[in-house]
């Protein structure tokens, strides 16, 4: 196994200053890193898909605004005051920019919501760090020192962090989970890029490709080049090949015949969001490698952290769907042909044999929200 | 209707010295011509997909032929004489590797076997041209002057140029049999290019197309990709366009949200060879279009002349599957990836609700060659 070779997609570093990331738009000609020092650079990176997976959204998003926060705290220390309430408003104000990055991925506005609460727990008085506040939440509260800022920057980095470590936590859990699902010799087909890059590390679908890899059940991955950005060529077949995972690279339109010649076992992908019901969102074309699954017999598997599962939603057609530009589709072929390009589709629950999360493997019927989780 | 706009996609020029041809492989960037003087470089084009599609490559077969029978001829004219049992047996081993130079499609060796059987019938002592000749077929005949040479060549270019007509007439049978299928307002979806540059002339399922649309009948046309080559990117949204008829491009891997949302009203392919049974082989993702048509109850209709059934096949697990190089699909990602690059699959009758041909619409269950057709 190599996955020691592989990068560690996202984190921290300098005390919460910067976000040190894979840059995902280089790869696979080039494993190189950026670093990020501001909020507004993250959203780029988001839009741009720099940083991408609906896991590793869910870190970047933490980040970006403990990013914030640090740098409102540093701030707060050479001014030699902070108002904990204007701190907090702002950082709300950030955390919906952030947010709002991309529509579809639960997880960014929940690994942003995460970071945001630990930041209003750590503003109220009963807060370990016995700094003054009159205890009213969301009233000003002038100090003497910056106390109150750097706490609320503490608490913004260290949950960060805990996110992150919590993610990768997840993906391992998945992945033990996920591995029995696969019989020795499995010849596995997965959709866009699931994997270590998705997550902080390890992957989601991926993560039980690996887990299962050790375990000697993995004859062969077949990897979805995923039109129009090819996470699959770009990003799937680049780790599993790094990791030592033996790969092949399909385009998308080819998934039906592999299956028609009995050569994939299974299908596992990632998701961006999970219903209620287990209707789930990943990226563009998981839909259609689910009815082909179906019709051939083949088990169809979700991987994903149960922080995906939005049980504000009753059914897939509740989750807003993100469009992106054109000329994703038209990059090769100079031409103002006009382009239909939403970037992800909804898998009805029908279809799925099995939701693998960190916390277990649900099976249909899907009744997410209903049961004693969450 | 803007089919006058449509380039003529291959025809015989200079008495059957050259073809001209438009080269596919600049398409969309500009529209081009290429003449081709010799079958050695009507392989390579054939190959190098500058001249593609089932129908146009059995044009290319015969005119590649008809070209070197020209030569053949010419240089017999400049000799001032002729054996026409080599003349034959030269044309024969010629006619052998133009056939050779793609796999999976019947027209090519169909078009390459229609122009020889010209040749060997010019070549009879009962050939209308009144040579001399000892009457048997494949014995040497020395003549004093090149008239069988000029015989043969003539009768050959004369096929040529008759595979080339019929197949636009057949194109617009297979349009007036096949636009009655699409209900007013339809909105159809495509895979690859089976339209005019497939053809001679008009194209097939777009021939369906062209004709549903001067009868009012199309609201859409949806023109997957088609990866790797990317023919319906390139030529299907091209011609589509360039026609007047209202195309979107989508990415393969889009074709069955589209379906779920109830945007496709009808599947309309063409096909590179078609068995005793009606299973139909056409370029790679068709089968996968069947099948996610089928699951959404959407007709599913292969256009195609009725010499794409190969009568000599009883089903589709005899049709020889061109496999490409690896470098087509990886040509956006500069790695070394492994990778599975098969031309073509086959999609089992039980998927196709019509096939429509230029002798009428054909309904299951398909049982070419056993009816009084051919």
């Amino acid at each position: 196994m190599g996955l020691e070779r592989l990068p560690k997609t996202i984190e921290l570093i300098e005390g919460g200053r910067a976000v040190r990331m894979v840059d995902q738009t280089k790869l696979p000609q080039e494993l190189s890193m950026v670093e990020v020092r501001d909020w507004p650079t993250m959203v780029d990176c988001i839009k741009r898909l720099v940083v991408r997976g609906a896991p590793a959204l869910g870190v970047a998003g933490a980040c970006a605004l403990a990013v914030h926060a640090r740098g409102m705290a540093d701030e707060a220390v050479r001014a030699g005051a902070c108002d904990a309430a204007d701190m907090l408003a702002e950082l709300d104000r950030v955390a919906e920019k952030i947010a709002n990055a991309r529509p579809t991925a639960v997880n960014l506005s929940w690994g942003v919501c995460r970071a945001q609460k630990a930041a209003h727990a750590a503003a109220r008085p009963d807060a370990a760090d016995g700094r003054p506040g009159d205890g009213r939440l969301g009233e000003s509260v002038p100090v003497a020192a910056s106390a109150v800022a750097v706490a609320i920057a503490d608490a913004v980095c260290r949950e960060a962090e805990a996110v992150r470590d919590e993610d990768e936590a997840s993906c391992r859990a998945i992945g033990a989970y996920g591995a029995p699902l696969l019989p020795a010799g499995s010849r596995v087909l997965t959709h866009c890029n699931a994997g270590s890059l998705a997550t902080a590390f390890y992957g989601t679908a991926l993560g039980v490709i690996y887990a299962a890899h050790e375990q000697g059940r993995i004859a062969h991955v077949y990897a979805d080049e995923t039109r129009p950005v090819g996470q699959g060529a770009r990003l799937t077949a680049w780790e599993l090949g790094r990791a030592g995972v033996p790969v092949t690279l399909i385009c998308d339109n080819m998934a039906a015949s592999l299956m028609a010649a009995g050569k994939i076992d299974a299908v596992v992908v990632g998701a961006d969001r999970i219903c209620r019901n287990g209707d789930t969102a990943n990226k563009i074309g998981t839909y259609g490698v689910a009815v082909l699954a179906a019709h051939h017999g083949i088990p169809f598997y979700v991987a994903a952290p149960f922080s995906t599962i939005d049980t504000a939603l009753r059914e897939g057609s509740e989750i807003p769907i993100e469009f992106r530009r054109s000329d994703e589709v038209t990059d090769c072929i100079p031409e103002g042909a006009d382009v239909y390009n939403p970037a992800f589709d909804v898998t009805p629950a029908e279809l799925i044999d099995g939701i693998i999360t960190d916390r277990g493997v649900f099976g249909k019927p899907y009744l997410f929200g209903e049961n004693s989780f969450r």
